[in-house]
């Protein structure tokens, strides 16, 4: 069968973490993808939100269109890993063979799903965006992102990768929001240095190189550092 | 092959409600298990973590453990509801055959792994644990429960079940959380009823009231209430 190329076209922002996930695993399997920036195109944001509530009911980003498969749309970035390994990764470079295997990927990919990425988008939200200073629910987030770096930290210590000793899509689904950490004050060479190690060995890997092409970090001043500039005290 | 009976452990507490989504789709699945909840039993809290920490890295509740394929452990529990349909649901009665409709059934899937529990989670901690009131870090989270809400109610409005009009792992998934909705200040019946119809569905089944056996619900005061009755006010 003919794939057209590009594969894929990725609906995203060049902001969302999430969606360089999806980014670096199409790379690592060679597939070519057409990435749609919304941040980047001169249109409004309601304009934006009609289009990515008609790809998704959820309308949020990354949205991936399979267009070798009739247009197939698939949405939430760990979902659409699993689509792509399930279709694409027919020799398993980045998903096992083995139904046991399997399920220990799913396993760290849902905790990757519910608690490392819900867990630092919190502690963004309240260093960065809410409406007041509350430095109690800032603190929590901030907790429990270290907490879960503990248990990798802990896990990794005699392994190169979570599971049956390969990379996998589980590894990479860590990837792009701990790229992130430094934003809400967790040093990872200083206070993660296994799971550092096991980040940086992914960094280098020409594909997820690739993968981070066109990426923009946001750097927004904290709350209480527009508070200071202002005359306000953060306690 | 002869399968154990009970077929499988699974570790966790009554007022996991993680955990009976998993005994949801076990009882779906005809599945026997010995559940062993921890909140139930003479032990301590410091032998319950070192106990949960020996299955589960993350520590976390619930673990699964199938006794017939070598003591088999899963952790997570949608990564547990994925094991089961793969390995045990051969004919396709809560997993679509289809590798399509699989990805649509996965996205809903991470929907509430990353949205819906984690959500509903927080309200609940800001609701009744947090150490001290925080207003807007409650509203935040019960707004954002009301938005998932709103997705359901609009993509459910013609619809019996989310994916190819049959009941999957995905719709079993986001009852167990919503059954407690009522504690952080959301009316399914009144604002939801699409929503309510649907849970409604799933829990007049047979299976679902006996994978329900066992559970409670925690109906702690909230942390205003507690504070007026010590004449404290809430704003």
């Amino acid at each position: 069968m003919a794939i057209p190329t590009p594969h894929f076209t990725l609906h995203t922002h060049r902001t969302c973490p999430a969606a360089f996930k999806v980014a670096h695993v199409l790379s690592l399997l060679h597939l070519t993808y057409n990435p749609i920036y919304f941040d980047s195109e001169n249109i409004s944001r309601e304009t934006k939100l009609i289009w990515f509530a008609k790809l998704n009911p959820n309308g949020r980003s990354p949205v991936l269109i399979d267009h070798s498969q009739n247009d197939h749309v698939v949405w939430e970035s760990n979902a659409i890993l699993l689509y792509l390994v399930q279709m694409y990764d027919t020799k398993n470079t980045l998903w096992p063979g083995s139904i046991f295997e399997q399920s220990q990927v799913n396993q760290w990919l849902m905790l990757q799903a519910s608690g490392q990425g819900p867990t630092i988008g919190q502690a963004f939200w309240f260093g960065y965006w809410h409406q007041e200073i509350l430095p109690s629910a800032y603190k929590r987030y901030v907790n429990e992102t270290k907490r879960i770096l503990t248990v990798l930290e802990k896990w990794l210590e005699d392994k190169k990768w979570l599971v049956a000793e390969k990379m996998s899509i589980a590894d990479v689904s860590f990837l792009s929001w701990y790229e992130e950490a430094y934003l809400v004050d967790v040093d990872l060479t200083a206070e993660f240095p296994v799971v550092d190690r096991w980040l940086e060995a992914m960094k280098t890997i020409p594909e997820i190189v690739k993968g981070s092409e066109g990426r923009d970090m946001i750097k927004p001043k904290k709350l209480w550092a527009r508070e200071e500039s202002q005359g306000g005290k953060f306690s």
